[in-house]
């Protein structure tokens, strides 16, 4: 039995509000848990230098945290000047995670902003950030679906993430709280697709290692909660489903 | 007429939720129109090195806006390494505001963090910022009261902010809106106490300038505002109230 | 009395010396008792990016103290490597009033640099500031209109600054030096047009606040220390002083 | 076939080249390949202030390239101000699979720092860099242990690295240099102990996804490559490989 | 003949007005030519971290210039946030030589800080600064002196500095201004003791080289320079010569 | 007798191991007693904003130490997020000298960059970096003229450099190792060109001074020096030092 009574395999609740944030072409507010982010998704219309001239498009991500989204106060990181390693690791995570999914030839000359930013902390919140920037990114693109300004949706597969790891007892676990994450031996972050493929995995035995069996167990539980996952996101899509599971099925062929 | 239909001394709908994130010991979100803030205030149990042996304490504020908080998305200050003018003005503004009515040799050798994040941009965001700060500093009083860490609120008035202007056609209005703010030829941040005394007064002409008459008409309107906005705060602080009225009262002895 | 024996409603004594760094197109150095501020006026033939085929012109100020102005020795900002909000506010405030008196649409797309440099500070550098740049700026564009690059003086009004503010004694007082700056209870800059216009205004109560009547008591004063400083602005702009006073006229009209 | 002709489960031929400066307490220079990295271990008698005085001891890593180590010159990160992302992820990952297999508990409250500057890049200059900063550690803590500071290695596990990959074919292979890692469509780093035990696992697709059975492949490839860069590793280690391996038999007790 | 007349051999006029700033310890304005600098020389009660304990004291230099001491207008270095090599080359400069004739024994566990602002310039601007910078710190010690802090001059000799260089016909001239410094195909700072020995010798031949022969004249030249200048030092230091030549014959024993 | 014990003329053994690093057009490790650098040359096909069309190129340099070269470890200037006025003062005299011997008109619009990196430092870091750095950069130009992109060697002449210095013994002596330099009372740089002429020359006494007789004698002792150490870079220059001396008798015509 874990601290918040929750079973090996079992996910924190799911919620994500849309339209939250008036001006981004796509915002979403996520919750995990007691973890909050706020997902807002910024079309641009030009590329950073280095892509011009190719036809096609790019998505990167920032992430922060307000400094009282955790227990203890954080320092700004404007006022520090610089952006910790931590930051810059989970914002390019969530970057590469989503040019995975996306179709940058199909958005044309254009730049997606995704703004992460976590307002209540309770562990996961970069598995969390993926799970809601995913689903403001095709709001953004919806929105662009609608002014015709795309064709199709540029989507070529649905996109989620958690967190697995093995508590000190040996047991792995499904989405990690803060109060699991700070004691696991393993932390583990998976990014999947909707078919179930592996974007990214990230294993880490912070001062402990883990073995094959462990891995595969861990594994198991990630793709058990990708799926619950993924149908929470389609109803935040909602009327979008269509169109995207439109354009994954003729990316597929 | 305004462009919302407001009167010309008519503020916008105030709300403040509290306890809107769950680690600060003070916390709310408050909304003015459109323009949504989160206020935090932390308590840190230590003063900075210049009042370390002094027995008092000390209130500082930050402040930021999510990147896509404005129509325009902006360049996060952590990313540019640097904090703007525009907003060190308001975190100085914001700071200094506190410090006139916090009683700071009450608090004893602790500092109180007040972190003002703008979540939604309509105008007005450093004045909502001082009305929400007021109330989360309060809240986080009103925890540290019950728990007797504090012997009586350390509050020496009640504290709100708003804005007056001169739009183009010579009128004086209250509580401008973005859209009203851009185009105004004068602007005028107003902060006021409880008991009608300025705590700071900042009009700028913008390639503009303004009378003597002008001047008195828009400390009218400020002074009818803040009369509305205290009454929300009061409901805001709750039960509260009871020890801040007080704390007042004993100071003006 | 004051401590330098002045009455409640004197100036210190102000001198403008001119031509005083040979490179700039307008250069003068400021005394205001014991304050000295260099200011030095630059036209560049370009505006900055954001401003570019507008046909019309821009001005922007720096301000900086030598290390030793002050009684304790402070860090240079280009050691600290940063810009502190008190330097940041003062610049935005010196060339926000510098434009609200030039008339940009005159000027063409030209940037002029206002640098203010306070070589000695004894309480209102800031003020000192913006009424020396006000000159030196007048004696640039002398210069431009000397050599026919301007057809009249891109002015709209005289500009000048002082403070004034509360002691603790409850009296209000002109022109505070440092010693008064630093016991007041209420310290106020104000910027005015020779036709008694303000263009800001910027009242601070640190921790402590003030009345209706005490601001207009404070604003009295400072209209009768803005004619004495405007009349000695004018005998430092000399021959240009006509030119000035017929671009004014016309700007009325 | 590969471009330089290895078999897919075939390393390129790796030399560690030891005692290559002069001044460090362990350090080598590894060749993997064309990539070349110096790898030095410092020790100082102290540890980070979030550290003190809890008896046991802290490893830090910094990585770096020589701006022509690879084809195209890149600008130093000294010159730019600040450290890159990808820099920050690498020398984070360093320091975590280094303090995964070193008793922090037996060095005392001493720092190693562990400097991994890349002198010619060819791929895997990450990996590199893990499996030689583990020989200047092991060495470094020999010398300590010679001079008896320390009673006994401080290891709980030998400590290597390298990559694996899916080629645009589908096939996977085992240390991918850099011609192969530009080209793959999955690139993934494994850092695993002596005892065959993951330390950290990071699989990317760019612009792709993979399979738990291409997961499972790449994995097989790299538990091979581990075994013989162990045994490289053993040989440079030389006279102190008892020591060491007594450390671990005691260990896993 | 050169381009304002002078002989090859000849100075520019040179003045040194004393107490030129009221606050700092030591404070001079020097003139060479229509160079000028404000020199500023501050002491304070303690040492840097590097020397603490060891009984002495230690002299640190900074160097600016403001935007518009020259022809074109520069970047302020504090808006650049960070100093330019060039800056940073000319105040470690002026440092060690103030070093070298300094007794930093007899000064104890105190700092003098040396702030050379340069007002105008003209070319010569580093050597102005350490001629006027030497007067300012004799001046400061004299302060010290007279409040009996200090039981003698802590000075082992007089200090002072030219610039000397070979124009493109061939000839060598001394105290070369900006225009004659901008052709020059070699150019050579000298700084000397009173007594005739060099401190620092620094000869650039910028995209051109020099011979002995060459670097013999321009020394000849230098020492002429050095003895008018160190005349003119000594009226500036006024009635504390005495003190300081006491000091200096005691040191040569 | 010396430390190492060389004669007072006496250089350390010196070696240059050409084409060290594979990326760069021209890469030596120069290694000077144990003073090891790496020399890198890397050709630009474009010059920086300032130079753009006037059809000459530009040589620019940057140095560098691991943070082990020495003793005690170095906080890398990327952490720290700025160049030290060490590091500045010394990559400024590399590329003015480099700028001295090469014909920028003969290499059109292109930029050589100059790294040197201190693998091991013993003293003399900067002058070994010199001689080393001309090394490379012929033999970049030398695989440019073998390509037919130059069409004659740009090269005006060689250079190289060494440091004198006096010992507190007052004895001069020849290319300091570390041990001599940290005691010298005098430390002089002196770059020279194969003909013997001057192209800079730095002599700081740190905390002392010294004679003509002392800068006539440490002259002599360069001028030994250099004339070795040109012999020692024409075998790493090997089959291109015809072109060079070719290039060198025709500028001298």
């Amino acid at each position: 039995m874990r601290a918040d009574e929750r079973k090996r395999n079992q996910l924190r609740p799911i919620e994500i509000e849309t339209e939250y944030v008036m001006h981004p072409e796509g915002s979403v507010l996520i919750k995990v848990g007691n973890t909050k982010v706020i997902c807002n998704a910024s079309v641009e219309d030009r590329v950073p230098p280095f892509m011009r001239g190719q036809g096609k498009g790019w998505i990167t991500a920032e992430y922060a945290m307000l400094p009282r989204a955790t227990d203890q106060r954080n320092i700004r990181e404007s006022s520090k000047g610089k952006v910790s390693g931590r930051t810059m690791e989970i914002q390019r995570l969530i970057g590469r995670a989503l040019r995975a999914v996306v179709d940058l030839d199909k958005i044309g000359e254009r730049t997606v902003w995704v703004d992460c930013d976590v307002i209540q902390a309770d562990g996961g919140t970069r598995t969390a950030s993926i799970t809601g920037a995913f689903v403001a990114v095709v709001l953004a693109f919806g929105k662009l679906f609608d002014k015709k300004v795309l064709k199709e949706m540029p989507i070529k597969d649905y996109l989620a993430a958690t967190s697995v790891g093995v508590l000190p007892d040996g047991s792995e676990i499904l989405d990690l709280c803060y109060e699991e994450d700070s004691k696991a031996h393993v932390d583990m972050n998976v990014v999947m697709t909707g078919n179930g493929e592996f974007v990214e995995l990230q294993g880490t035995g912070e001062e402990a290692t883990f073995s094959m069996s462990q891995l595969q167990n861990m594994l198991e539980l990630a793709k058990i909660g990708m799926e619950e996952i993924i149908t929470i996101q389609k109803e935040a899509i909602g009327s979008y489903t269509d169109q995207v599971d439109k354009a994954i099925a003729s990316d597929k062929k």
